[in-house]
């Protein structure tokens, strides 16, 4: 069994990571937790690669834009597409806003669910979040209920909801994740995301 | 007692109602909601005035895009804040996208929500929408949690899912609404709407 | 202005709060809630008394338990139902059970849903929780989502979602509210029900 | 590829599924999902074992009737928590009260939820409803956030929200279900059930 483990732990190809960052901006803790996430993939966890998907050029979702019966759409929304349905599996840094998702992420899920090719489904995704009272969490409750039609994939645990105002400081003035427990719960999320993905992938 | 309500109607000022399309289309049902409660309004509800707000041009929110310590922002936001605030209540024609609201309708709400002017605080809100199975109904439960933040009052009743593929026919090819029962449910909405206002409004 | 404020205080009505506690947990932090609030009106709140309705020995929702056409129900589920449809308004302390109410609660408010006389409709209501890391918070989003449909109006803020294993304590063994602060953002919760309960009251 | 696909299907054990209906009424249309979702796997999916799971007898979910440190619980609860620990996956026939799931069905949730065997953890579930507008769509919104926390993972497609009301009648007075067509969609629900548990499955 453990030989078989290892066996199939050569043959496992690195899973592509699409990560994405809710808030546009610059100095974003969400966009801090991606870059961490990119570390730590790259130091230690090698059967992951992010791409970190920006996404602040997409103009806003609008059928209106669309050409070629609903198949066709604005070039940065094609590069978007692409990069959505090249990947394995999906992390989500994603802020609250108001209770909810930011109106950048509702976008640019909205963008990769239109046409008859489903950039989003039928594939692993976590989320991190990182706020206020509840570290940003009722944002992602939304996000699971958007993925439900997306036919996304949500690992359940664990979850990484970062009170990012609670001492020790999380982040710096950069956004820069910078407390290394926050680090190390980060890792397992990804850990649990890949095992996920595993799953669901060698079965189809 | 219909001596008094004729009365009391007379003194009643007209309540501004702010009104938003949550979806950018030209055609869009959402926007032949508002036109048809713009009409109602006009026809036979003296105590309503409809202002129908187009967020089409609205930038992405984001809050490096702020000024003067948070509380200067980009003057097409300046403008659409300015109607929000001078507004009694708001009437959303809100679109389902993916089980959620539109990234548009939620990019508005970030918008309004920010700085030390709380530009929706404390005020009467009814959602319209139309869709699928659900008539659009699982994005207005979204809306109604992002309203808890925003501190929005929202009507209960009735609620109006317009389920558009049903027979008859409720709207056509240009979103304007054409079924005569759905016109009926829409101004007991905006009746509502009216009630609820002033009800809240009258004790401050 | 003043004077007019201070004589319809003088008329104003003490208003019935029904309270509900929805653990069955004899320690239960909630029933201390419930407690603490009944305190709280009884030393420094004479505008407003609680009701501690028992929700212990209702049994089970079940509409074959109905007679009278849908209109006669179990005694205790009578007794229950009288008891909410004499209140102005209602207290719900809320646990978090798996991301949302508990089942006690859900049946109270179920049986007090059925039949031709709506008890919980158009009424004002306030939610207070305490769990673990969103203070219970998960739950109160399902309970509103739940009022919807009752028809029940909740107060926006402030929000109590006590978290109760931080620091310094804030509950005995007993579930005894301990913490002054968490008393004190309980008057604000109870001060914001009495204001939005009359606000919604004197109109009608 | 293909032989090995086969060989494992020869080999591939029939799945036990845990079917719960949150209705205690006696005609009530979601044991008769049940009922349907049994004789379709007698008749055609021999894959699928269901194990029509009644809820009646539980006791009101109260941590005071837990015994042994947390681990103990009063018989019909000790032998519910077994057979959903015995289960390989779930079905949840679970009706819309007030928008939300019954308090029985979140009754037999929390039960199962206690103690340090996490019964409901990791498997795979469907939800089937019937009801009004929504088919009783609302409620499966808040079962799929309770599952969060139980670690329970939901298919997401597809879904079968029954609208009962609509034509040709569903259910006869008995609450057996009589149409063919919704017969059809549920089969379908049961195996891509089936499909998610076992691509879950055989990774572990």
């Amino acid at each position: 069994m453990e030989a078989m483990a290892a066996s199939s732990a050569v043959a496992r190809p690195t899973l592509r990571v699409a990560a994405f960052c809710g808030s546009l901006r610059k100095g974003s803790w969400h966009s801090g937790l991606v870059r961490a996430a990119e570390e730590l993939c790259e130091e230690c966890m090698p059967g992951l690669q992010i791409d970190h998907v920006d996404i602040s050029d997409l103009p806003m979702a609008n059928p209106d834009l669309e050409t070629d019966n609903g198949d066709g759409f604005p070039p940065e929304v094609e590069a978007f597409r692409d990069r959505v349905l090249a990947a394995d599996c999906f992390l989500f840094a994603s802020p609250e806003y108001n209770y909810s998702v930011t109106g950048s992420l509702k976008n640019e899920l909205d963008w990769a669910s239109r046409g008859s090719v489903k950039c989003w489904a039928d594939k692993a995704a976590a989320i991190v979040c990182a706020g206020g009272d509840f570290g940003g969490g009722r944002g992602s409750l939304h996000l699971r209920q958007i993925g439900i039609y997306l036919d996304i994939h949500f690992i359940n645990k664990p979850e990484l909801h970062v009170r990012a105002f609670d001492d020790p400081p999380k982040f710096d003035a950069d956004g820069n994740l910078t407390d290394a427990e926050t680090r190390e719960r980060l890792k397992k999320v990804l850990l649990s995301l890949q095992a996920f993905a595993l799953r669901l992938q060698r079965n189809e």
